[in-house]
Order: structure tokens, then C-alpha cells, then sequence
């Protein structure tokens, strides 16, 4: 120990780093507001009292309003500036990387621009929610026109300060990193091999049920046993009920923080599946925010890192896990315990691997789902870039439609471009996040097995610790430290790759 | 209607009311941060898992450091100066005198003090929750010691800055123009009225239950029934259910925000009373939250005026209404119909009238209530003087006791002087508001019968609207207008007198 009494200078890490322990308290304040915002935002769609929105918007408005000013605060950059120049770790580096990364992105658009764009997003969004349930298109093409006028100045905006094209600087706001170069090509051959297999799998799966006809759910599952049920699958898949809790809501989500990650499902009596792979997949988003780096939870470094990401960890659970035959092995003994009745393997396996060609994304399954997203991914980039007008995508949509999933949509509006929220909610860029969440989701199950060929044994004997001693330390542990495609390459080896994907839907769905 | 066009002019209003404006925009902002403190703590105690409390600490405590950051600007006072020259409407002048109350209350400490202040009190609070467990009141007199000694200076400062007496100072904060000198007196009379009619009380208690034997309860009230009768007896009390609900907690407590008002009760299976007449005196808190001036809803006029007023109305609910003869009359069909358990009046009346000389003030009758109070006040009020100091507290207190209730502490500090949260949590000043309240509640129930003599009828026809009504108009909407004693002597025309509670004690427990 070197006694320090005769020397009267300040403790070097406090005179060095002023700059970045500036930062730091932010970041604190920052969370504080994260926290009010995430706990009010869950809070509202489980236990607020109906009365109680009007003034809880408010005060979520205006507590945004105060994360926005401080997040957004000019002497920020000089703060970063300066910190850059002082003795810092190597974490301590990656977060000043991440916070300059969230402030560029958090004012690249003039507050002016986001102001026109919030009233004619919200405008279209009330009227999509009004002329959806009507199938009126005339209506609504109008207020939709104006989003993607917007969405394309958005664009361009963003592409100037990024330097990246256009719709590259869109997406870039839910994954960093990931750009249409990279995306396309995997999803062409997704596409060009989904095209074949859908028809194969819908008939193997006819032939299977000639053979072995559905065996139907009962119909009779009291919700605090479906419950139970599902609390006791979260806990053994390693949901950490100390530090999270589930609810009903009406949208099943994941919300709240990572020390309290409030999840949700909704029940049906007539079918425990439907809760119940909700609420794995929703375990799925929790595992990710609940394995966070406790460390680094007030910098944007030690925040999950993004939508397609998030997803790749609810699909991991729901698919790659929940839908395994091998997990049923496991899950079915726990069924009979919490809801009294007895399923075989081959009487459950046809119902978790259902597969059925429709017009509606969100009740899509791994097989058909895709296409649902590559139609959206491809018709988007052509509204931004404006080779697409608004005028012309129920017939854009219905094309598409009739030529990847052969459907139409023509005389169905509802169920064509309006059916989501995303485009009147702005939200362009978006889609292509739940099919890359579902590649990358398989792409690390087979790096998983490469290096663990047990794990369908693990799985059958429950024992989900060692599968998530593996997504801890390649994913959870990592925060935002890499951007998505860094972070799938750095954990699997490889870049994205649609293989294994398509190696996952043939074993489980082909002949 | 004046044409303006011609006019190149700002509106009136806002030329002349700019000051005040700002301070309407920085309500709205506190009013956010209280909407956000507010949920977040009725979450803690309801929804929370167990593992987010450290997180949540560290929010709220920062939710709290940018409330009290904003609330306490130095520009304030000159906002509230600038405006008091503005043409403002009459409501706009009592929400800046309000405003100027809550500014000098909160800053009439510096802030250096409020610090070791609070370090103080919260190492007090830690020992407190581990030393009463053992009673063991020699390790827990230092601590209290330098609580007192830092409240001294509190009241010191405040007495200063209000130009009010010391403990005056100290009550001020609970309820703004509460006064020793008006309500010594008034105690001093209820304490000698109490001291000769509490023997009587008991003794023609036990000649009753001689009588007619108790009827013990059956002891088997499942949880989700006693839950749907307390909402029963909320709704037809007046509580919105659409602008609030009812909860679990350890403590039962009415938390929230007007708009949404949290209120909770906790059950046990073997007594439904136990919860069902603290689920009644939430539910009185909560009907003054749920219509208080909507209006002036993020102004501090829009507030309840204080602790003996807020207490005053949920024990209007839990005593006057409650355990009315002529409520019951109403409510044994409705416990019937939830409990399947008939009862008659004369069986139920004895468990709702119960009076038991008792150490613990938070298990006390409404006929022995006040004496602990009293007691607590007396004892306050030397401390703080200077003239007792905690070293000799056990003595006084036992004194005391015994003088009072007939009972000896002596040995047993932890029901003794260490028995609340109240002193080691330096909450001198606020004892007093719950037998003010009692008398207040007493005072107000018979200034209603005075104009509605119908009103025991109404109870027993389960017609609550017509009582709150007059409290309404007379408690509810008054919000923070008046000081606590003018209110009640608006509201009953008459000042706070103990005829009223002694009236009320007599009928419902005298022979
Ligand atoms: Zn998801
Ligand atoms: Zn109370």
C-alpha cells in the first residue's frame, strides 16, 4: 500500500474522467425516467382503472418530454468530446460509443420535423383503428399518403447525418447494423426456398392427419390453472420470479424493467396453447432484459440491443424450445400435473406444429410467417424510395399476396396494407426484424448443438440451465456492445445465414 | 363577438398572466413527476416483484430529487411576485397563495440539514424495525436522541421562517393553521371527558355481552368472496371503480392519484370485519381524492388540504357511517349475500362496537383511540421544548399509561415509547391529526344530521349520495382553499369542538 497523505493531488479516476462521470449521473437520471415510463407503461394495460388514461398519457407525455430534454441536451457532445480524451476502460469506451450512438440518433430530426410527424402519425393511426374495421381504403389512403410523404423526408434525414442509404438509416433505429446489402440476398433465397416448401409441408401435414386425425383440446381450462401452468413452465425455463411477475392484459408484451420485467399473456378456457406459447415467447424477450449487464443498466451500452435481436431471444424460447419434440417430452408430464389431462406426444405434436397458408401476419407460423414479412419488407423500401405509390399498393399487395402465399387481398383491404399498425404508425424498417429475429434464432440453436449436441436431451429432461449458459454468456451478457450482425457473427461464427433457418423448417415440417 | 383582426395585439390574458402561466406549465410538470411517485409507490407495495425494491428505491428517489429540484427554484419566488401583480380570477389567487405556502414549506430548511436529517432518521428507522423485535430500548435511545435533537432545530428553523411557535411550526406542515393553543384545550376537555366515560363504557359493555353472549365469527370466509362484498360496499359507498381499484398490501393503505386511486386491505379467512371495515376507511380517504377539483388538479390548491382533514374523512366512512346501527341495518343483506352468513344486528353490533383498553394505539376502539393520542401529543410537545428528554421518555410514558388506560409500559418499551414509526421517522406534529380527525368526522356527521335529519334513514336505505353530497360540497371541493380550521368552520359553522365527538361516544357507548 503506498500512503498517499504527503501528496495532496485528487484521486486520478475522478480528475481524469470528469467528463464521463458527467455522463454517468445522466444516465442515472436517464434510467430513473426509463423506469417511471416502462413500470406506468406496463402498469396501464394491467391494473390502471379504466378512468385513470387520460391523465396517466399526460404525465407520460410530459415525463418523455423531460427524458427527451435531457437526453437530447446540447453540451452533451461536448461532454462525449471531452470524456473520449480521458483514461477510460475498455466498457467504459464501448459505452461512450453507445451514448454518442443514442444521441445522434435521438437528434438527427429537427424537433419541428418530429412535431408534424407525431400529429400525422396519430392522426393515422385513429383512422386506421376507425376505417380498418369498415375495409375503407378511400379513406384512409389519404392520411397514409402523408405518413410515407413524411417517412421518406424521415429517410432522407437520417441518411444524411448516418451516412447510410436511406432506408438503411431507417432500420438502423431498431438494429444497428443491419443493412438491405446484407438482408436481401439471405431473404431472396428464403423466399425462393419458402415458395417450394409451403405447399410439401401443407400436404405432409395432410397426409399425417388422414393417418392420425387431431386430437381436439378439451375445452375446459379454469385461467388460475392455465396460470399456474405457465408460471411454473417461466420458472424452469429460468425466468427469475424474484425479479419479474405475469399478468393478463389484453396485448400480450413484455415490459417493464430488468430488475421487475412484467410479462403478459390473456387466456382462452377452450385452448391452454395459445396462453401458453405466448407466454414462452414473452419468457423470451424477459430472459434477455432479466441476464442484462446489472453494471451497465444506466448506458445505453447495457441495453438489449435491438428489435430483431429481442426477437431472435422470444423465438429462441416459443420455437426452437417451445416447439421442439423434444421439450414436449419434458412439458407434458407438467401439463397433466397443472391442468389434469394427458396428451400423447403424437397428439400434441400436430397442434404446436400446425401449419395454415392466411391472409393475417400475427396468426402466422414459422413456415408462412416469412413471406408475410419479406411481401411488407419488399413493398416498404419501394414506398420510401418512391418507385411505390400509396395509391398503388392494394394492388402491389394483392399480387404478392397471390404469388408467395396464393391469396388475394384485392377485395380485402383490412386484411392487405392496412392490416398493421406499423406504416400509419411511421414504423418503416421495422418488419424485417421478426423473420431476421427467427433466422438468427435457429442460427443459434445449430451453433448451440454444434457445441452442445445434447441438447434435445437436455431439453427432454428439462434442464434448460446449460442451453442458457450459452445464451448468457454469447448474447444476454452482452448488452449493446456489438451491432446485430457483429453480435450474431461473434456468437455463432458465421454470418447471418437463411441455412439454418431452412435446415430447421425442413426437419421439423418436411417429409 | 369583437372582431380582433385589425389588431395587432397578443390576448389579453396571455400578456397579463404570463407569470402565472408558467407556474400553471410548471404544475403540470410536478403534477407528472407526483403521478409517476404515486404509482410507482402503490406498485411497491401491490405489484412489485420482490427483487425490483433496490431499483425502484433508486428511482423514486430520483423521481423525488427532480421534483424537489423543480419545486424549489429559485425563480419561483419571483414568478409568484410577478403574478400577484396580473390580473388573475379568484381561484387563480388562492392557487398562488397555495403556491407560495408549498415554495416557503419546502424551503424553509437548507438543504445541508435535510440531508443529516435524513440520514438521521433513516439509521433511527433501520434500528427502530430491529430493536422493538427485541425490546430493547438502551440501544435504541441514542439513535432517537439525535433524532430529536435534529427535530429541535427543525422546529427552530420553521418557527422562524413561519413566525409560528415551535411545535406549531411542526404540526404546520400536516395541517396548515393548526394551533396548540386552539387544540389543547380541546383535547384537554375530551381527555377528562374520556377518562370517566371509558370505565362506564366497559363496564356496560360487559353487562350487555352478560346478556347476550358474542356471537363469535364462523371463521371461514374465503379470500375472493370477502374481496367481491369490500367491492360491493365501495361502489355503493361512492367509490368510482372506474377511477380506482382495491388491492392486497402488508399495511392497508389508499395511495394512487385522483384519477386512479390505489386503495388496499389485506384478509384473513377467520374474521371478515377485520378487512371490511379497513376496506370502508380507505374507501373514505378515497372518496375525497376521487373528487377533489379536477380543475386544479396540478395546482397545490387542488390538493386535500391535509392529514387531520384527510383522516377526518375516511373515518366519516369507517365510524360515522360504518358502524352507524342504521349502516347495518343495510349492509347484513349485502354481507349475506357475499358470505352466506345471516346475521342479526344485535349479534353483529357487539364486534362492531367492541371497546378494549389496550398498549397499541393502531388496535385502539374509537373510545380508548383518543387517550394514545393524547398521550403522544402531551409527550411531543415536551420533547420538543426541551423540557422532557428521551432518556426519561419510558418513565413519562409509562406515567401516562397508567394515568390514562390503566396500564404499565414499564417493562415493555417496544408497546411503550417504541411502538410507532412515527418519532424514530422525525414525524413530530403529525399524532394529533387522528383524533382531530375523529372529532372532526363527529363534528361534520352532525352538522349534516343537523340539515338532513334523515340521514341515519339513508344509511339504512344504503342511500349514500345524498350524505355526499353535503361532503362534497361542503369538504371535497374546497380542495386546499382554506386552512384545516376554517374549512371545518365553514363546512359545520362552528369551530373545532369536542362537544360533538363526546356526543357521539355517549350515544353509541353510554348507557
Ligand atoms: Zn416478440
Ligand atoms: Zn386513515
Amino acid at each position: 500500500m503506498l500512503l498517499r497523505w504527503c501528496l495532496f493531488a485528487p484521486s486520478p479516476t475522478t480528475e481524469a474522467a470528469m467528463s464521463f462521470h458527467k455522463l454517468d449521473d445522466l444516465g442515472r437520471k436517464l434510467e430513473a425516467l426509463e423506469h417511471a415510463l416502462a413500470i406506468l407503461g406496463a402498469d396501464e394495460a394491467t391494473h390502471m382503472a379504466v378512468g385513470g388514461g387520460e391523465k396517466r398519457a399526460k404525465a407520460m407525455a410530459a415525463l418523455a418530454g423531460m427524458y427527451h430534454t435531457r437526453a437530447t441536451a446540447p453540451e452533451i457532445p461536448d461532454w462525449i468530446a471531452a470524456a473520449e480524451g480521458e483514461e477510460l476502460d475498455d466498457e467504459q469506451r464501448a459505452a461512450l460509443a453507445e451514448l454518442r450512438r443514442q444521441y445522434t440518433n435521438l437528434t438527427c430530426l429537427p424537433v419541428e420535423f418530429v412535431e408534424r410527424q407525431t400529429t400525422a402519425r396519430m392522426r393515422c393511426e385513429q383512422l386506421w383503428r376507425a376505417l380498418r374495421a369498415k375495409n375503407d381504403w378511400a379513406g384512409f389512403q389519404p392520411a397514409l399518403e402523408g405518413v410515407v410523404a413524411l417517412v421518406r423526408d424521415e429517410a432522407a434525414l437520417r441518411s444524411d447525418v448516418l451516412g447510410l442509404a436511406p432506408y438503411d438509416a431507417l432500420m438502423e433505429q431498431y438494429d444497428p447494423g443491419n443493412r438491405t446489402a446484407d438482408i436481401t440476398p439471405v431473404f431472396a433465397d428464403l423466399k425462393a426456398f419458402l415458395k417450394g416448401f409451403m405447399p410439401e409441408a401443407l400436404a405432409i401435414q395432410e397426409a399425417r392427419l388422414r393417418k392420425h386425425p387431431l386430437k381436439p383440446l378439451s375445452g375446459t381450462y379454469a385461467i388460475d390453472r392455465q396460470r399456474e401452468l405457465g408460471l411454473a413452465m417461466m420458472a424452469a425455463v429460468g425466468f427469475d420470479l424474484t425479479h419479474g411477475s405475469l399478468s393478463v392484459s389484453h396485448h400480450p408484451f413484455c415490459g417493464g424493467v430488468p430488475s421487475d420485467v412484467r410479462i403478459t399473456t390473456r387466456y382462452k378456457t377452450s385452448d391452454f396453447l395459445s396462453a401458453l406459447m405466448g407466454v414462452l415467447h414473452e419468457t423470451g424477450h424477459a430472459l434477455y432484459e432479466q441476464n442484462l449487464p446489472k453494471a451497465w443498466a444506466h448506458w445505453p451500452l447495457g441495453k438489449a440491443r435491438g428489435m430483431a435481436v429481442h426477437e431472435s431471444q422470444s423465438l429462441f424460447v416459443e420455437k426452437q424450445i417451445g416447439r421442439n419434440p423434444a421439450f414436449w417430452r419434458w412439458a407434458l408430464p407438467v401439463v397433466e400435473k397443472h391442468l389434469g389431462e394427458a396428451w400423447s406426444l403424437d397428439d400434441i405434436l400436430p397442434h404446436v406444429h400446425r401449419v395454415e397458408r392466411g391472409l393475417i401476419r400475427v396468426d402466422a407460423d414459422e413456415v408462412t410467417y416469412p413471406l408475410h414479412v419479406i411481401l411488407r419488407y419488399e413493398l416498404e423500401q419501394e414506398l420510401v424510395s418512391g418507385s411505390l405509390e400509396v395509391a398503388d399498393l392494394p394492388e402491389a399487395w394483392d399480387a404478392r399476396m397471390r404469388d408467395y402465399l396464393g391469396l388475394s387481398t384485392i377485395d380485402n383491404p383490412a386484411d392487405g396494407p392496412m392490416q398493421d399498425v406499423h406504416w400509419p404508425g411511421a414504423a418503416f424498417g421495422y418488419f424485417p426484424s421478426y423473420t431476421l429475429g427467427a433466422m438468427m434464432a435457429a442460427q443459434q440453436w445449430a451453433a448451440l448443438t454444434r457445441e452442445r449436441p445434447s441438447a434435445d436431451e437436455d431439453l427432454a429432461k428439462g434442464n434448460f440451465e446449460a442451453i442458457n449458459g450459452w445464451r448468457r454468456e454469447k448474447i444476454w451478457s452482452q448488452g449493446s456492445r456489438w451491432s446485430t450482425p457483429d453480435l450474431l457473427e461473434r456468437a455463432t461464427g458465421e454470418k447471418l445465414n437463411a441455412k439454418h433457418f431452412v435446415n430447421h423448417l425442413r426437419q421439423r415440417y418436411g417429409g
